[in-house]
């Protein structure tokens, strides 16, 4: 087999905000043999995981399972509910924002992309007032769906959701409202149903702690609707058939069935041990990530506290230092791979994921990585960020003993 | 985790036409921890299978690999080439061909599709005159693209390629050549520049001995140059953004890493044992195994020799038994699956797979569960198709040893 | 990686009597990362295997488990009970029996080793009349210990145990009743309290389908005392260090971790399936075996009927053929291993394996593999076992499906 | 499967100075399906093991590989040598030397324990004067054997086996020189040759970094022959049998299998990595680790720096402070696992592995739980250990990226 690790001994840390690591006990689940996917055992399965994914978006309605990676569900979320020239609203929070916004031109869509100017949209999260003045000039309702990243992974923004669908009903408009949270689902809190958001799209690859290659669209009725009225082309896409064959747990076309056992162990681990403790154990390694780049002397990219992102940190570096060239040194030297700045931000931060399968030693690892690194490329830090954050870590009487 | 299997000691024979079974080996590459993504180990990764998959399709021009499934890959031939209400030549010779007929209406082009009437057609090849003749009628050349299915997983028949080749150019007609071979890569020899394919659509599930979830376009030069032309509206499927950032080893969203670990390790399976030795033993098996049909006194599917298939063999029932209950019987009392019939076939034949990972002896107790089963179900057998196969076998002088 | 099998494609058929083919799920189990010996989820590892495997010895009384192969566990029973120079009463049954009884002699004991002449004693089981008789003679009880082997995995022969016992009592005869079941365990059934064993032998291999590396004393009270009074100097093999640990489920020294999570894995699936219900799978698979066999017209290395074995069948090969060869025109041709004959029965017989994790299909691969190797070598076959086999398997009316 | 992990989320960290973390490619190197262990590939995998292993042990001469823990290659080495009575001469280092010394005394041997008195000798290593001196005495020759510990896992001393060989040689003495290297061998320089040793014994769950199960004699001419002459009474652990069968690559009994195909990918990995940079990276390591220890103003368990050991270093708490509480607290918190003392060194202080499969990163985690942890448990400490860690490491210039 191709050899794929540069370094000669001990475990890479992956501390990209996704992929993030596969946990063994995901990674030995996936390697059960594959079935024959229009067999009896494969129908429990499918079963298993269709009520599984629904407890994790928090809703009772369908979520679509593809076997394809996120950018697959962006295109699918669009193509069922919109029409060719419909008119979208996009929010721009960051480079997968810009990216979605893209391929909506792509596909033959007309978005209108709102938000802050230059680099400044790039710090916050989604402005819901903006959104709702927008809509209110729109009194006859071109605009046929609201396009939102919840958990913007370019600059570790995670916006408020519940804000925006207000926004959306106070202007008394019936846009759809549309939202990724790719990287954010399964570590950031997110109710589907309670929101009132009609497709959220989501990854495999990012809170679900299992590699890229499941993708989804969680639907509300009114979504459902929407498909059955109009969309553009598209069969692979399509929720019909996949809604009605998922009944029995099955599909029309071949599911990825090994991703699907994985996706049925993330299951049995997430809800083992509790969305809210598995919030709360994100917030806890965030807080003590943004206490070591607050102690540094650095700036966090987010600069909102109201909406920093459970999920990744980014870190802004001094005027004059290329942060990829603190990534690279960190990398060959500590064999630890950190998210690169993406489109407006290349070169100028870099993003340090503390998501799903982390816990408080792997961030001590993490941070000691990057302070160390920082330092070998000349940052001035002001203090030990790895002090602070063991501070903050050794003071919360967190029970993490099970019972 | 979710218990998968109802049999309580020995390995689950699964003998439908694809997925195969996975061999250790894969399964055990695929459990190498994911990995960045952007990172220098994975434009490795990324060179090695590009190059790699080429040498299996026989190919000089770009290779997509699609995170997604064989489905997808159908969408993305026909999208990236084809434009609204253009008009396509298909041709049924089963199931599969029939899905992709109605995907291509599906997704607003204009399928005429041409065969043998009734269940004739299902039980031969490609007719290449029938192409010719159609071909030669479009004197405007409105047909974009001719469509078929080198080889038809519900009916045991690997259509002549070559001969559609001859017969598009014997009619002077520009049309495209599209291929599906999601069953026939690997498994039955195929050329896709000798035989002047414009793409060829493949899965990862079938001859490539892998999990489902990978999906292929191979182009041509003409077929790159058609999707510059025009095309459906597409994001995800686009294939120039891909070929571009392939160059490097990368692609423009999440590849999904674990099967492409999987994807390095079945190459070198593959290449290892050398392509002509992997299509000589499918042969071996397939006739071994048609061998035993024959003299069970049973129909095989496919009528006609010259199209036999070397991936998997359709056994038709005597009037009055129902394949899908001989099929349940197998399943319950000798743990083994085999493939049901499928559209027109329903109940009247089932499908043994002899594909992928498979040797003499799993075909014996394939054949041993068929027999025992046909038996089971009080089905008068003219002879022993077990002893049949047997005396095939062992009358091989094939040196299996490796030196 | 070595590479590690010469052919290429399909899946190897181990079918020797041991080591047998460890299934997937354990395989998996043994891949959980090494936990630290002495930490709290390690006691809980140890509390649970050392409860289930009494309940595999059918016992309430102390099983020591060994981080060594069978062997071991052999030199271990002799060690902790018996001391420098005393008399063993040990009987020939086949190699094994006989490499135990030189085991004895190295150590320093003085085994007689009685049995029926020549190679009509390796046809048969354990005579409980002659050692009855001998014992009878021993009026002044200089035999300390009786040792037998339950399933002679060279011949295929599994003694009747509790007659031994019989025989022990009706010579009033103080002596230690030690057992060798390593390939018998977990296939055959066997009582180690009931049947009156001071001491059972057995390994990892075999019914408990794990790689070698464990072995198993199951001791009697009598057993224990004995090895407080005496004994070969041991440190260790000694079991009283370790019996006091195992009370909180650790070892005095480093256990070999990763095997016992495979041993807690097999006791999942062997208790989960119900002890009867595996021996009642053994017997149907070996009558289905020695049916072949019989209908080849050759002779089965067990001559009594009233102790064939549920674990493996011994096949003796006509006059002139050597079984060896025929073994390895198997192997090279068909990608299976089966047992040589050992000892006296070299190039005489081989053995085929029907243990563990083997179901119906694996069996009918097998016994084609036979069945064409023989008539390759040249040995004139009466008729078809393969045929009979199936006559038999198909006859019965065995509910596989678990409800 | 029994549930093996209390805490709910990220890797657990095994710091302990053995069981080391066994790296992912070991374990699925070690998933490999059982094979025959007569078969031909195994002859292969055996040879291939034991010239690699001699590599390591720097040794022409042959090593044995018991299916064992290390306890039982200690037994091995004894009673190879050694007969009824004879007299060994132990040095005691530390826990683990006078557990050796124990079970010389179980075998019957007349070991004679020397060393510093109290604690004070559990602080440094072997005084090769010591021995000298004592052999110089020993003019009739009754003392047959030396026996001492190189790396001693109690304390974190590597004494120096070549001062040893020079005291026997200056003392003009015949005695065998025997060597446990169980926790060093593949951590710290060892050379079986070139310093004369005679038996030296070692394990696989250390630097070879594999599960426990796999232990080793290597020898000398002088060895072999001291074997031939005579020895305790033995069968399993004998040398003879197993160096004549293991010239084709075969052992006389069933080898575990799945330990050895770890064990193949374990030489893969460390010849690969060269022996040397292996060497280089454990002193790194141990040296930022003590540089830690040392800026907490916490005395390090080795009072000598000239023998501190590359494997582990044991940190003594102050007094009033149990160190089984802080590794407690470490344990229930951070999901760490570190060494507890041992023997006279109970609640004293704790140890703290860095061999094998770790790296920058991992110490840093590691330097975190124990400073967070310390600082719970309510131990002053002077400095941050971490920080002086990190000043280390990344003011080292080890090129770790490979060419």
């Amino acid at each position: 087999m191709l050899k794929l690790d540069f370094h000669p001994a001990g475990r890479h840390f992956l501390q990209i905000p996704g992929p993030s690591p596969v946990p063994d006990r995901i990674l030995r689940a996936m390697s059960y043999p594959t079935i024959d996917h229009r067999g009896p055992e494969f129908g429990q399965l499918g079963l298993k995981v269709l009520a599984g994914i629904q407890q994790i978006f928090k809703t009772r309605h369908p979520v679509i399972i593809y076997p394809a990676s996120g950018t697959g569900a962006w295109e699918a979320a669009l193509c069922n509910t919109l029409s060719a020239g419909d008119q979208v609203l996009m929010f721009e929070t960051g480079h997968f924002a810009s990216l979605w916004q893209k391929m909506a031109v792509s596909l033959g869509l007309k978005p209108e992309f709102i938000g802050l100017p230059g680099i400044e949209g790039w710090r916050g999260g989604v402005r819901a007032d903006m959104i709702q003045a927008r809509l209110e000039q729109d009194s006859e309702h071109q605009i046929k769906a609201v396009c939102v990243v919840h958990n913007e992974t370019s600059t570790g923004v995670t916006s408020d959701i519940p804000a925006v669908r207000r926004a959306i009903d106070a202007a008394g408009h019936p846009a759809l409202l549309l939202v990724d949270t790719i990287s954010g689902l399964a570590s950031a809190d997110y109710r589907h149903d309670e929101w009132g958001v009609d497709v959220t799209i989501s990854g495999s690859q990012k809170g679900l702690m299992l590699p890229p290659g499941i993708s989804f669209n969680a639907l509300s009725p009114k979504a459902i609707e929407a498909s059955q009225r109009g969309g553009l082309p598209r069969s692979f896409w399509a929720w019909d058939e996949i809604i009605e064959m998922n009944k029995t747990g099955y599909w029309p076309y071949t599911p990825n069935t090994n991703l699907l056992y994985g996706l049925s162990e993330a299951l049995d681990m997430i809800l083992g041990e509790g969305l809210d403790n598995v919030f709360a154990r994100h917030q806890r390694l965030a807080h003590a990530c943004r206490t070591a780049v607050q102690a540094w002397g650095l700036p966090i990219q987010c600069a909102d506290p109201s909406v920093y992102s459970p999920v990744l940190t980014g870190v802004m570096t001094p005027e004059g230092v290329d942060a990829d060239q603190v990534r690279k040194t960190i990398y060959e030297r500590f064999d630890m791979s950190l998210g690169t700045g993406l489109g407006k931000l290349k070169g100028r931060m870099f993003r340090i994921g503390h998501l799903g399968d982390c816990n408080d030693l792997t961030l001590m690892a993490t941070l000691s990585g990057c302070e160390m690194g920082l330092q070998m490329a000349g940052v001035k830090l002001e203090a030990s960020g790895v002090l602070a954050a063991m501070d903050y870590l050794a003071g919360q009487h967190v029970p993490l003993r099970r019972e």
